[in-house]
């Protein structure tokens, strides 16, 4: 366990002329909902519309100039596939993304945009035909989450809400491998002790809640999800221990839960995330985690990718 | 004209307890598709879900006790019923809305949820209703936009944009009677002169591009406009002088391009509006405002109240 705050500021000044400083908005009119004072921290408003641009662009500018120009290689199931491909395309070298057979349409055209070569595979053999297609070619592999630069880019983000409203009480972070809320809860923790930091996760998928009963990552069975960025079965092996030292408890929430997050961010509060994203939200409307009228809580929007025609389900939730 | 940047500061005071201090957001994944820098006043995050409670609160506010106690009546094609209805909640005194039949369902179960009774009529008849009724229940009539107080409390969203970021070059503001802009208007210009505010409205209610043509308030035809926010076939007598003397320009913006913006506003920005905020984006899209790569422009977001039904057409656009 090597990364510190020291990390997540280094990797801030790194990768700041390539990401936006996103909002901290205070959402009054969910405070009734929600039963707490509401701010949610807009990563769908990022550049590549997900935080995933922060974690991607610090481990890929931490690449010898060598290293960068033998080419990226990246497995994803979306939103990271699109920040691998833009940072590549920013910094001129060629990405090639492995995609699940399940990805969604919008995600797949955007990373196609951006001049990436795509290699579609199921999802649980990713990562293996991402290291054989590195073997190959000779490129370099960024993985999604497992690996402290990683780490390190996507906690600038806690870095920043941490800046932007000092006195928050709680963080509700979505959770999925445990590379963006390993990060954002190292930073956090070190520079408000205080604030609590809770993980969101799938019931479907509850590998974090069954690892740290266990006190190791475990493997949990493969079930799918509407939550289709929160598909990993278990947790990293490098994020684990900054999840579980950092962390002071997890939700596992409900499908339909992770639906009415994502229904009440865009009727009541005008935003659209992706479903990934509602989970923080539906943690408190599942009555996961305890929050009190005066608690300032921040809920974590990771991203906003999510087709028009995808919001049809949520007329019937 | 007698309103000033003084009254507008002096609603600012006045209504600070009870309004939102919106978000002006930077909106850098819009850059490319309206070739500026983007900001966005979000007051569809505004209590009520829009602008219009900063001037029915303002002119509320600016009643005698007495006054107050006798009742309020207002006509409104749906927000500033809603405006109207949480004031006077707020303030302990009934509330009478008179909604045109076309009103949006979604707007007019909120009104009735916040206790105040409703009568319904064609939305040319409103205007006589509301006086009628006013004089049956010797009740307040609070127009909608044709008043300087109600003005003075929209201005108060200009003073915010101009503290927010004072080096915009350019205000794109939607308008319909003349209230919001003629308030936000006599705002900036007292600030920074050399901000350019542009007005738009529906090119199928062109009613101040005629009006501004003939030097007078002009009535227009009646047509209909998904710019349901945004019918009104004259500008205000009390408006039309203020938006004259402050206004730069109007763009008489197509039915197609008010739901395009509205939809580039959702899938890039992911920020939900109703179509006539959509209008300002639109105004741009359809190449009617001029604006350069370097111009900071603010695109001036008056409300949310959109169902998720009626999202469905804009899939097809």
């Amino acid at each position: 366990m090597s990364l510190t705050v020291r990390e997540i500021k280094a990797a801030r000044d790194r990768i700041a002329p390539y990401i936006v400083r996103t909002p901290l908005l205070r959402m009054n009119n969910l405070d009734q909902f929600l039963g707490c004072e509401v701010y949610v921290k807009a990563e769908c408003m990022q550049t590549t519309g997900s935080f995933k641009l922060r974690g991607a662009m610090n481990r890929i500018l931490s690449l010898s100039e060598e290293e960068l120009q033998r080419g990226i290689v990246a497995a994803s199931s979306g939103n990271h596939g699109k920040a691998v491909a833009y940072a590549c395309k920013k910094l001129g070298t060629k990405a090639t993304i492995i995609l699940p057979n399940t990805v969604a349409e919008i995600k797949e055209n955007t990373i196609r945009q951006w001049g990436a070569e795509i290699v579609k595979c199921e999802v649980s053999e990713r990562l293996e035909v991402a290291e054989k297609l590195c073997q190959e070619r000779n490129a370099v592999l960024v993985p999604p989450f497992n690996d402290e630069a990683i780490m390190a880019g996507q906690g600038t983000a806690g870095l920043e809400i941490m800046e932007q409203c000092p006195e928050l009480d709680t963080v509700i972070v979505p959770a999925s491998g445990g590379g963006l809320i390993g990060g954002v809860a190292t930073a956090i923790k070190s520079l408000s002790p205080g604030t609590a930091v809770f993980g969101a996760e799938p019931a479907a998928l509850p590998r974090y809640s069954a690892s740290l009963k266990a006190g190791k990552p475990v493997l949990v069975e493969k079930k799918s999800t509407v939550a289709d960025a929160l598909v990993s079965q278990i947790p990293g092996s490098v994020c684990f221990p900054y999840v579980a030292a950092h962390t002071d408890g997890f939700a596992d929430v409900d499908e339909e839960y992770i639906l009415r997050g994502m229904k009440l961010l865009l009727t009541e509060g005008k935003l659209l995330c992706e479903p990934s994203s509602g989970i923080s939200i539906g943690a408190v409307l599942q009555g996961l985690i305890p929050v009190r009228q005066t608690d300032k809580v921040c809920f974590f929007i990771s991203g906003g990718s999510v087709s028009l025609e995808q919001l049809h389900r949520l007329e019937s939730i």
